[in-house]
């Protein structure tokens, strides 16, 4: 601008105005262009910064791709410096597709379709040899039609067999390679002897591939799925704890602050983790039983179990999504009719979340535990107490009795019409349903979300008898000890703590 | 045994015995082996019957396995009929194996595999080449050195990209592609001149097998991933409203046996299927999104939109789940109570539900709705209704007036303590809130669920603004007639139903 000519023009007051050019075609698509791959640096920057942060949240998520990265050079180098001799140089791909398809981010998924590779390479090989050879024998003329009908139909019947629910969870990547492998043995079109030799060479690369799999994924920093799903579940469930007590504590101390911190929100919402993880723990269910002995963890460790575990959390979650609401609806109750529900309500959480964490606890450990029954004793002495103060309400939330009234009236005061006003007035001056409804449907979702806790307690305490998890540890404290007893005394036990309470 | 020797004994009272004969190892092995085979019957039987199930109950999984069958057929037979000339019978294994993996059960699924497929291996392709080239320049003592760093380099970097969630939901098999390409070609060790002719049969039968998929998915029986998610969502809807009827019915006809059938059962049960649907929902926006325009969808249908009606929904069926414990706890409310509330109830779920199901129908239709205003401000009249009964129900629910008291007693009577006993006694006999919890818990989360159905009609109302949906069509009654305004009115209209329902 500087060096260009200057128009001015001088306006009615006297001063002058420079007039700013005209961009020119040239500058205007420059412009254009520069925004446009201003833009573009802009949107990689934001994604490059998006996987850092990706790979700083999880770093073995960094480890697993650098595993890759190396098993795959290692089975290209092999390859690519192995004299090229006998046939195996052109089946080096097949190490190196396998290595590729197969090397997943768990233990669980790399074993589960390693052995879902070879066995399904190796059966359709068998039996695509087998057609090939009653193909070849039934003479030129029928041989085409023969090797379509077999491929038709088989291709068919597996790709079918793929949406047979348990077919689909533990063989469905093993149904397409045998679809895959029979295909390709069958359209290959050479003879018998040659086609048996190749299958041989075929089958012992994709067995050197998934065996560099296999290894590399065990040993270097390994993921296992059931520890996995173990640790997703005993995080839910703290998250569950946190989330009730949360709850409880935004509903009842709504005047102070501290509690609408990003930390606190974040906590509060925990319940939704637990609503949304059903499809991670059904995958890691499914992988985690392909896996060997691992940490605490035996082959046959139950899984499954997780999955009713899960369920049951999530059970309970759905209740804790209706608190939520109940807390942040429009209409709330007044605070002195809060106050009067505030300490028991506090009792019933914290007695609630503690049973859950103690079930974390349980699972953590694999320890039977000592306190549980306790602990569930006391939530439901809470329940009860709170169900209680619920039918005590409205004598409780009675205004304090009257002064006394003055000086009886003459006669023809005390019609029967007054006495009745009055007792209709009295009525009046007890608390309008409608402010306690807020807090009586907090409440009895409260003791609803105890009822499904028990839930919990139940499946953890299956998983217990199933995973034979040890004993709890003796002696910790004098009250440990006095619940420390073995499992059926103490189903007696918590049977008489709940007798007793419903007396 | 018939021709066997008997063993008798005579037993005390005089009558004999038979003994029979301890059965022999070989009889006894064979039992064992009957009854396996017996078993092993048994199980392959029931397989096959639930799979004969499952094709009975969705015949059009039965079609895509045929579809399969026929594609793999057809590419199968091109390369067995067709002379081995010129290479192109080595890369016949890529068709077929094209058509393996890519083909899917719906159209969109298909498209987005064969789409990452021709990309992945198109730029691996060319980046491979250039690797190859530059290895190539830089002699034989750096040549493995630099094709072992680009494998690792790129095979990690892909591998951490499937990571990144955007890449993750469209691009994760093209990345998978991407690495197996790269690596094979790199690995193959060829001069650079036969590689690119290698990589342009390679791609080109890539290219045949793809279209083949394309074309059978597409035009024999096609089954669209939109439609799909468009029914999914229309009848989770329908299903939302049974079961919030059935919810109500169940509680208040308690009495009727009618409603323990299972029919009605698994109506109640239906809102359990909308939790459960979020994982498919979301894969089959995933794959809708690459398909071409189709019945009466565009190609850039607002998919994601419904990801956000499924979420809204489901917010929905939580309080539904929370609805469904209220009925089934122990303790109800008595008959004489639920009686007050019984009609207005029942009004408020069934103009709840009817507002869903207009929802669907708007959607199923994809015209907007004449009555959809209408409905919602019936059902907030509904609601409102209900939360001035809550409020009336302490006095509503008072005894009957007492009878006129026997004549005013001498003055020594009418002490304060007496008058003060009076009232208490006269508060007694109003319903205990106890009774009422279980009753005033339904109330709120039917008001709850009414305002969180608003949720499902905002975001139903963004959808039909999104895709456009035609006007709704004009002069069915009357009513509808004179709501049947443009949108921002409507809206306006709206507003003033929920003020007026607020004085």
């Amino acid at each position: 601008m500087a060096s260009g000519v200057e128009w001015r023009i001088r306006v009615a007051d006297g001063s002058s105005e420079i007039l700013v050019p005209e961009s020119g075609i040239a500058s205007r698509a420059w412009l254009l262009l520069k925004g446009l791959i201003e833009r573009l640096v802009l949107k990689v920057w934001t994604f490059l910064k998006k996987a850092w942060d990706l790979g700083v949240a999880d770093p073995r998520k960094v480890i697993h791709c650098l595993k890759v990265g190396m098993a795959l050079t290692v089975v290209s180098l092999v390859y690519y410096l192995r004299p090229l001799n006998e046939g195996v140089g052109k089946n080096a791909m097949w190490a190196v597709m396998t290595v590729v398809v197969v090397f997943e981010n768990n233990v669980g998924a790399s074993l589960y379709k390693c052995l879902n590779r070879v066995t399904g390479t190796f059966l359709a090989g068998v039996l695509a040899v087998g057609v090939h050879w009653v193909a070849t024998q039934s003479g030129e003329k029928f041989e085409p039609i023969i090797v379509g009908a077999a491929v038709f139909l088989l291709a068919s019947a597996a790709t079918f067999s793929r949406f047979i629910p348990t077919v689909k969870a533990r063989f469905d990547y093993g149904a397409v390679i045998f679809i895959l492998t029979f295909s390709l043995v069958s359209v290959s079109g050479y003879r018998v002897d040659k086609l048996i030799d190749m299958a041989h060479q075929r089958l012992s690369t994709i067995i050197i591939g998934t065996s560099l799999c296999i290894l590399i994924s065990m040993l270097v920093c390994p993921i296992w799925a059931g520890q996995e799903l173990d640790l997703l579940i005993t995080r839910n469930m703290d998250k569950l704890a946190n989330s009730l007590d949360g709850c409880i504590s935004e509903y009842f101390d709504s005047s102070e602050d501290a509690v609408d911190d990003e930390e606190s929100q974040k906590k509060l919402q925990g319940y939704r983790c637990v609503l949304n993880s059903k499809a991670t723990e059904e995958s890691m269910a499914n992988f985690a039983r392909w896996e060997p002995a691992h940490g605490r963890f035996n082959f046959r460790h139950p899984w499954k179990q997780y999955l009713k575990i899960g369920a049951s959390m999530r059970n309970c979650a759905y209740c804790i999504e209706a608190l939520n609401s109940c807390i942040n609806s429009e209409n709330q109750a007044p605070d002195y009719i809060k106050k009067h529900l505030s300490d028991i309500c506090f009792r019933v959480s914290s007695n609630s979340s503690n049973v859950i964490r103690e079930l974390a606890l349980m699972i953590k450990t694999m320890r039977k535990s000592t306190k549980i029954d306790f602990l569930v004793g006391e939530m439901n002495i809470a329940v009860q107490e709170l169900q209680n103060d619920l039918k005590s309400l409205p004598t409780s939330l009675l205004p304090p009795p009257p002064p006394p009234p003055s000086p009886p009236l003459p006669e023809a005061e005390t019609t029967p019409e007054s006495k009745q006003r009055e007792t209709i007035s009295n009525t009046a001056a007890t608390v309008p349903l409608i402010e306690v409804i807020p807090l009586v449907t907090l409440a009895s979702l409260l003791i609803e979300i105890a009822t499904r806790i028990e839930g919990i307690v139940d499946t953890v305490e299956e998983l217990a008898e199933l995973a034979e998890f040890k004993p709890a540890v003796q002696g910790k404290s004098k009250q440990d000890q006095s619940t420390n007893k073995s499992a059926p005394d103490e189903k007696k036990d918590e049977e008489t703590i709940k007798a007793l309470q419903r007396v």
